[in-house]
């Protein structure tokens, strides 16, 4: 088989077999096959499209390039959560703790923050003692003992789909279903989770700009699921607003905690909370929807959440006592509050560009491997639908270091637009796949 | 200016400024910009293609990439002929004495053979003696002196084409009518002759198999031409069927020889050589196109194109005794008669096929640098739409070593294909683009 030929046949539009692509994933990370070909091929792919077949195909190919998780112990009980990112998204945070109270096995691994989107393993991190790199033995143990477990990645997980994502960061090959589809796919099932609830966001904040896109990408993912004879089902989310007030590490830390504690003053956050859980429990148990929402908000009202997120915060070594004393995980130098120019009703928000003003507070990093301010961030008090008065604070910047406020507060306030009429945000939840 | 958002640009299907297609150009031999992100756009533009203006940037762009002959001391009478290659393509070797006999000035640079077409320079260093490699200075002078001198290339020529061209090779890009063209066109326009005719051949033996296709190339090679000032058209030619009866170098030459003497055996070689010169004339002097093609018939009728040809191959070294003693240049040690199997016309030849017979028999070269063998060739009997008896010679193989003859008589038998109904071959001359 040669490289060239499956280029060649791709670039003319047609489908690609199984051996094909085996044979991409198998020598794309070795050097066996140089990057020159594979960008080609991708771009190829990128505008050539893939068919259902061939999807499945390459997030196969991808998940057995390398490690798996082997979760079998955990008898089908164990779920997996898969976000695509955005601004304000701590539903990791409250999520785990919910199920996990309710007996589901979470033993999940995420990821750090980049760009403009957060990174449920920073946010963990902001949590003084806490361990994000656990051995795999303490890992399934402490999932065994306590029912939820997160760490960063580590190992050598679809190595096939590590490299070919790399080349697409800079060859302009990032958009496209196919490929975005089974580069996560192929993540979530080397983490061998026999339920899978995907939250595909649209909007503004997040990577499909478009609710019909989002909801393409979400049935590409449930197809492959499927076919890899997963529990899975994906709920399309609003990401045209950031999810809470809260964007940052601590203060989103803070957020989550706030929800376990029954605090009803974030209903976005909650209620898109509420239904991944109770999906994550239908999934995992059989049991109805409705049944599964139920035992979501109890575990809430009954405290157990919160108990289990003691639990587990302990469990990886981290410091509880921020749960009843905030400042101790959230006592930023600087706090500069920002105050409205304008008058009317915030029309919409350009949620990429307030994730991006976070990271200009030093919330979050352009590159990997830059260090975090876990106490940087943004504390909304207005977001889209809300009727503003000139000269109403709007929101409140943090900050471990000194800024320039002055040019941050300007960037931020560009991010809002106002109208005169009433506004009706898009639906929180706008579909979901099955 | 990134090369990130050039090819997500055009992966998106948008123009590109003449800015943009600069940056690429400029930068794509020099190692700023990473094979990676260079064949993900070359897959993008071949896909998407390249308007007119686009593919004229580019074209003057890799023109511009590198060194350029300066043919001003000819005052507006130079003038070349580049054909896209097929098998027994001999014209080179007839037209440049024919119109150097007229007075037009033909300083030419020619390329080697790969695959299974032939090159100029090959089948001129099958003469012994003859020098392919003049410096600068020697190769203006012999123009001045004998109005004729063909080199093979050397200098730094167009090197933004060259490193595109070898990604294409490997990354199946080379399909792209924008990028044949404004490749073909940099290296002629840098070449820097006045006047081009093209000779775009179109058939099984050539790299655009339908007359469309190779119109298609024709015409945006026109465009491009005049966008650069250049008088330029181009004859759409069969290369169906292999041209002339010659095929191999020594062989070739003396072919060539034969037309140049006035025999009228191979009467598609010589329309084709007519009429190209001819173009030539007519670009070159402004006459019209019926005295031109006067002045070929008479350079051929009167001797003074033969005498141009000993002069042109004397003057690069050559030793011109062959042009009255064949065996002088062509004396195979091996000849092997090939009988046909089939009763019938001949109702196609696989010309492609044929010229890697005669790669088989030592005559072309799969790799760039491998050895040729001068002696070897066919000599073909019969062509398209002859009738053929069972047992009749059909060609005649030649070689200086011993090989598979069997085989490759196998080979070539399986070339061609029989009907018990009369053929008409498609025209020799197509078409002209003006």
């Amino acid at each position: 088989m040669r490289m060239y030929d499956i280029i060649d046949k791709k670039r003319q539009g047609m489908a690609l077999s199984d051996k094909e692509i085996k044979y991409v994933a198998k020598n794309c990370f070795t050097g066996e096959i140089p990057d020159y070909q594979l960008s080609a091929w991708l771009m190829a792919v990128c505008i050539q499209g893939m068919d259902e077949n061939e999807t499945i195909s390459l997030t196969k190919a991808m998940r057995d390039s390398g490690d798996k998780s082997d979760l079998s112990v955990f008898d089908g009980l164990s779920v997996d959560k898969h976000s695509t990112g955005g601004v304000g998204d701590k539903t990791s945070l409250i999520i785990a703790p919910i199920v996990a109270s309710c007996g589901a096995k979470v033993a999940k691994m995420s990821g750090r923050g980049l760009g403009h989107t957060g990174g449920t393993v920073d946010k963990l991190e902001a949590i003084n003692g806490f361990n994000t790199s656990l051995s795999t033995n303490e890992f399934i143990n402490q999932v065994k003992k306590v029912g939820v477990a997160i760490v960063g990645q580590s190992g050598n997980f679809a190595p096939a789909d590590k490299k070919l994502y790399s080349l697409r960061d800079v060859t302009a090959t990032i958009q496209s279903i196919p490929l975005i589809a089974s580069s996560i796919m192929s993540k979530k099932l080397a983490a061998g989770s026999d339920s899978i609830v995907l939250d595909v966001k649209f909007g503004s904040g997040a990577f499909m700009k478009t609710p019909e896109s989002a909801k393409e990408l979400a049935k590409t993912m449930v197809q492959i699921g499927k076919a890899c004879d997963k529990k899975i089902c994906a709920l399309i989310t609003n990401m045209d607003v950031p999810l809470g007030f809260a964007i940052g590490n601590s203060i989103e830390v803070l957020e989550a905690l706030n929800v376990l504690k029954g605090k009803t003053d974030t209903p976005d956050l909650s209620e898109v909370c509420i239904n991944l859980a109770a999906n994550m429990l239908f999934l995992c148990f059989g049991i109805t929807l409705q049944e599964a929402k139920k035992q979501a908000i109890n575990a809430i009202e009954s405290g157990n959440a919160l108990n289990k997120f003691k639990e587990w915060i302990k469990a990886q070594g981290g410091d509880v006592s921020f749960i009843d004393n905030p400042s101790l995980i959230f006592a930023p130098k600087f706090t500069v509050d920002v105050f409205s120019k304008n008058e009317g009703y915030i029309f919409c928000m350009d949620t990429e560009a307030i994730g991006k003003t976070a990271c200009l507070l030093g919330a979050g990093r352009e590159k990997a491997n830059e260090k975090i301010d876990f106490n940087a961030g943004i504390n909304l008090c207005k977001k889209t639908g809300d009727y503003v008065k000139c000269g109403e604070k709007i929101a409140t910047l943090y900050s471990s270091e000194k800024k320039d406020f002055d040019y941050i507060t300007e960037y931020f306030l560009s991010t809002l637009k106002f109208s005169g009429n009433e506004v009706t945000p898009l639906p929180l939840i706008y579909d979901e796949i099955r």
